[in-house]
């Protein structure tokens, strides 16, 4: 029991008290890999962090303290595992800089931390340039203020770069006449329809088709709790990707 | 054999060289207790369809000429069954006033033979009052030149009316910041989605929606032999509906 | 406020404290037209309902204690909406000989509170008599013991009936070879198929087929709250329904 | 003009009279890249196919003769593309070691030609071991004779194979009373079920859920055609794939 704790990765948990940052504090301490030595809300000092000894940190705060935060990490390195929005290329490239002074020292920041949702983004860019056409529905609760949704935008724009790359011609569309909005919204040549519905929750369908033949890939997220396998995998390949990794994919097994 | 002709319906079809006749073609031929006794292409007379005795006249031509061939066979006492467009509402008042005078005489006049389509459309009336959010995401080839298709602007129609009268207010939409069209277009309050995808024909999604639950009412239609139970239906009950009908949901024993 | 209070039907609660039961309290406590006079835990006296002037009780307790709640409901003329499964053939004719003696009073009980599973399911057998194919997949989470859902065979002998009342043949099946359970289990004659996927709540889907064409109804529950819109519809109805009826069906407007 | 002619891939194709084949002819026909030199029914001899000067051979035969068709192409050093089924281990051995002696020629394998059911079932087995829960759904048209679908057989070993390598445990499911069949067929602890459905052609989903997540691939053949695109990517890729490859994914760039 003593040797097993030693051995467990210790983890600091920013934004314990946030919605995402309760869900982790439960996730971590339910982990056997994992022990969770600091749980801090708004206000703390980071101090505790270090005085905790992690050798991990998660932060789902806010964009207005995230950069500090993941500097104290690299500065102590701790590897850093970030779900917090907010990283321009500006603060990107100073955080790049500070890791070169800290070579082995990982920082995962993830826009999204469903696995499943990561996963199709990738494979319907991947696919993307095997068919004639494609185009994607989003469909979340109605509460939401924005249309179309930050991953659908992701999404077309992955999926125009990989068919831009490839030379494949715009989804063929022959309408003439059109009840203004009816063919939805365009994202880099990428038609996107956004459903709001009360009972939903956040779900995506990239429709991919060719002649005699539709590809599907639908994501759905129900719960906040499908965010936690992203950050707990997050925290375990986080040390062997040293440097500065943008978007769970890349510590995914995707070949690609 | 000679009696089961004599008792058979004798059925003319009007439009036979066209893609929906040349169906309609075999699948009364196919019909056991049909015979189809004439075939007109364009410019053939109609003095053959009283001459061949019919006693149900199949009209799938064009908007020029399906008043007069609706008239010719109402004032011949013939049952009409008719797949053309076209029928406005002072045509549809003129063939009113013209049944009148023809007691025993039914004429059908269906925007929509396929009969998993109109079911749809009336159930998704039907259940919408039910729910507090409704949209509607229809689907078809990319050769398609009108975004929303007909059926769907009908299907918002009858859902938008059918709230109304229960003093169902407005599917909520937090929605403030809207890339253009995402949101789909309004057709009477309803939010309605087109997508055009290469390899699709024709289908049909209606999302239903309250707290923790949805219900979905999705049509395929893969290919023009759909519609042709629609059609068969539709001459079977004619002669015991005299008058005119608009829609095929006026047969269908749906009970509203 | 007062006289708002004074016209608010007098709602008690049975099971309050088990899953079903505290959602009802806090649905009755929210409506506007409803007043929770009583919430009783096992244990509970009964008197306590009459003692509050209860006008309406809501069943939601277990099996061994269903009957003798309504019965105590009935006798004091206090209208009754019962969730709780066990009325077999042999209570429910119990039952309907007491409310012979109180004509006033009404009694619901309805395997199903979902209006959306209620809806999906009675579309179905009304739809099955047009399609050539039915089959139905339901899906459920993973520590669910019994497969087919219990709404699915009643979905499933639905349809039967409809189909068999309307002289429909069975559904096309060519399979002459099988690895065991492809197909599905067969409940009257309907393919049912059982997935249990971790993620899932309850969903279902009918699928309808014929040449060129499909219907797919499809319901999910993915909360428990949705099956409170059913609980108050039926409280808000089950006074103008006297008698027993068997089903949210009955007070749905259905028209068949 | 006739330089293009010259540097058009050279193709014979044999089948040519079946289903498949005469899709093939018209697909190759209509081809820029490509040139029909040859199109061979059953009883003609392989010697057109040297006689025309072919550089690929396509092969959409019967078990029967298509491994007499691959050598006759291997030993003339023509390229070969096949879609023919009965290539079991004894055969693909024989061929690897004909191959040997001809370092230069190509020979693609496929058991299935459509691009978007050998992605779907690519990323199926990618995702699977970041899910809990995996089954499968399969629907085909009601003449099918065998269920599950071979594809779904290969999918599901696919899928176990990839979980397994990664120690992923078996779905959860706790059914203990379940109505014979339900739960699908068991294909290497995967489960699989076959619907059966007038009207469609050949549909697959994947399922893949954790908690609060799902993922779903699905692909639908609508027709024949579908399988056109592949064959062109077999004749367009297999002479820089020299020796055998099973399978169209070994030429796709899934990069894994």
């Amino acid at each position: 029991m003593t040797e097993q704790h030693s051995e467990a990765k210790r983890v600091a948990i920013l934004g314990a008290n946030g919605r995402m940052g309760a869900e982790a504090v439960k996730a971590v301490e339910a982990a056997p890999d994992m022990e969770l030595v600091a749980a801090l809300g708004r206000g703390d000092s980071l101090d505790q962090v270090t005085a905790a000894g992690a050798q991990y940190l998660v932060d789902l705060t806010v964009p207005e303290s995230t950069e500090a935060n993941v500097r104290f990490a690299v500065e102590n390195d701790i590897h850093a595992v970030v779900g917090t929005t907010g990283w321009d290329a500006g603060r990107l490239a100073a955080l790049e800089a500070l890791l070169a002074g800290h070579p082995e020292t990982g920082v995962l920041i993830a826009p999204n931390f469903a696995v499943g949702s990561v996963l199709a983004s990738a494979f319907a860019a991947k696919a993307s340039k095997y068919f004639e056409s494609v185009e994607i529905i989003e469909l979340h609760h109605p509460d939401k203020v924005d249309a179309p949704s930050g991953t659908a935008v992701r999404t077309a724009q992955l999926i125009a770069a990989e068919r831009g790359a490839a030379g494949v011609p715009a989804s063929p569309d022959a309408t003439t006449s059109e009840l203004d909005g009816a063919r939805g919204c365009d994202v880099d040549g990428v038609r996107v329809h956004s459903v709001r519905l009360r009972g939903l929750v956040a779900h995506q369908e990239v429709l991919l088709g060719s002649a005699g033949e539709q590809l599907t890939l639908r994501h759905d997220s129900f719960d906040r709790a499908s965010f936690m396998p992203g950050v707990l995998l997050g925290v375990r390949n986080v040390a062997a990707h040293p440097g500065l990794t943008v978007g769970l994919d890349g510590y995914l097994d995707l070949g690609f």
